[in-house]
């Protein structure tokens, strides 16, 4: 499996980006082409000691896509943006997947351009790994549609399905409508045409609807909802458990003398636990629906997350997750279904 | 000021609700009226040594609401339910506010019906303070409309504008739409067609876009959103405080001698932070927009909550809340706008 990597996105680009690479090739049985600024990709090699090999090589693109760009022009101009490029390595069976941590709006463009989407499939979704009390609750949609209809969450589900099972490895993933509340008439027009479409799915196991709470619970191991919410959420929830984090140590730097003794050998284990809570470090998020194996990260990556994203990305190509989506779409017949419903 | 509190509702009344109200009556000036079965609040007032008495007094009430209910039924039928006289005391002018532990659905059908909207408010929606980095954020709709137009997002802002500024004392609160991006343009239909309505009113300051994660960083002091996105929100909040909360310990827990004997000092330190994250600490949240003050509590309220729950009851009455709202709609002739907008 060869993973085509954009060096040049993200806050920590190339750099990090390309020492993930470097750490991604050591540890994991999968090849990486980076591609981005050859100079630039090259000298962080050099700075580091690494080398361009069989396993890490370098493909060029001379042009970057910025933070600020509007998607769908930046695409359509930059034809040689390291983003456009490494698709394109993978529309041409040259890559078997792709991992991007810049623009999430361009990454999602690029791949839809570039990759189409899965024949079925209407609105590609991005799955977002959660920490739960069960260890990881898939979140899907999390920000690719802002306005989806029944049909979407459908294809959310079955597509989260197969993530959960061929990525985290869980036997027969239970997927749950969010909701606000548990009967099968509550919440909104949305999920109240959404419930009995997921009843009638033969390829997964709908466990029905569950609540916010149900996310840090681990209730289920697949949550659908829009993109909107999903987005919401996720960021809600990086933004309070930082904030719960720092509360713990000023609680503890303001609770008297032993208290902060004890602080100083509590620290190392907040830290463990503030990169459990970090939701990067679990190697992105896959954008599921497109015909390919794409992978975004976090704008805010480090080398961990990148080389974590590869090994997903690698999995990904090499369990066919594409494939099993496509048998399962097919199965239901979800296109048949009116897009307006 | 006289509080009417329904005594019947929630997971541990009568006792807790009795218990909250009498330590209410010691703490702060407003009477209390406890509506429900007159035999068993007698009961619980005897045993722990508290009277009757100008200030706490008791009116019967025959029936109760069950939390398994539908409400606007159950609210018909049992004319002498608790929360439905409650209700009648405010609207007849012998009690200037309600304090409701039980279903929030039937506190909300309830209160529509018992005390009706403010003029020019098309629905009424719940506010919940969140704990943040600066204090509180003011959330709402947490969960009364599931299904919101623009306009209900107008009244909204107004809504929890007035009372950030009259009951958490916030000199000129800041508002903000919760969208999934910062440009006005972002995020779904909803958001689009209600920022610029909202850039338009004149009794409020609106900030603009605000994400998911400038709740807990307080970055606006009300954040208006649709109810199922709001009620997702505020469970999924509980959830993740107390998981982590809990992961804190076990890190702790598992981290060895020294880290376990800092622990010892460590842990009232959580035990004091988890209060601080509960939300049904912060004494209920009011239904904005019907007219009457109207507080709803969690159904797992204690007495400390319900006494809470009291003072903000209390204050809501005093400062006039529903008057200020009342006056902003008027100016800002938001019962115009069209409804499908």
């Amino acid at each position: 499996m060869k993973i085509a990597v954009d060096a040049m996105g993200g806050d920590y680009a190339p750099e990090e980006i390309v020492l993930g690479a470097v750490e991604a090739v050591k540890a994991y049985d999968f090849d990486v082409v980076l591609v981005g600024d050859e100079k630039k990709i090259r000298g962080v090699l050099t700075k580091y000691g690494a080398k361009e090999s069989d396993r890490l090589s370098i493909v060029h693109a001379s042009e970057v896509i910025e933070m600020g760009e509007h998607p769908a022009q930046a695409i359509r101009r930059k034809k040689d943006a390291s983003i456009v490029v490494a698709t394109r390595l993978v529309k041409d069976g040259l890559c078997d997947a792709v991992v991007a941590a810049g623009s999430t709006g361009a990454a999602v463009t690029a791949a839809l351009f570039g990759l189409g989407r899965i024949k079925g499939i209407e609105r590609p979704c991005i799955a977002t790994p959660i920490p739960s009390k069960k260890g990881i609750t898939v979140l899907l949609d999390s920000g690719a549609n802002a306005n989806s209809k029944p049909k979407h969450l459908v294809e959310g589900a079955i597509m989260g399905y197969h993530y959960a099972k061929y990525i985290l490895g869980v036997e027969k993933p239970t997927v749950g409508l969010l909701n606000i509340g548990e009967e099968a008439s509550k919440g909104n027009e949305l999920c109240q045409k959404t419930y009995p479409m997921l009843e009638n799915l033969k390829t997964i196991s709908f466990y029905g609807n569950v609540e916010g709470r149900d996310i840090p619970k681990g209730t289920v191991d697949v949550v659908v909802c829009d993109g909107f919410v999903g987005n919401v959420i996720l960021k809600f929830g990086e933004g309070m458990a930082m904030f719960i984090i720092r509360l713990v140590r000023d609680t503890i730097k303001n609770s008297g003398f032993i208290a902060k003794l004890g602080a100083l050998a509590v620290y190392p284990a907040l830290k463990s636990l503030k990169k459990r809570l970090d939701f990067t470090e679990y190697g992105g998020a896959p954008l599921l629906g497109v015909d390919g194996s794409f992978i975004i990260c976090h704008g805010s990556s480090k080398a961990k997350a990148i080389k974590n994203a590869v090994r997903v990305a690698g999995e990904v190509a090499e369990r066919d997750v594409v494939g099993h989506i496509r048998k399962s779409i097919e199965e239901e017949e979800v296109e048949q279904y009116d897009s307006e419903s």
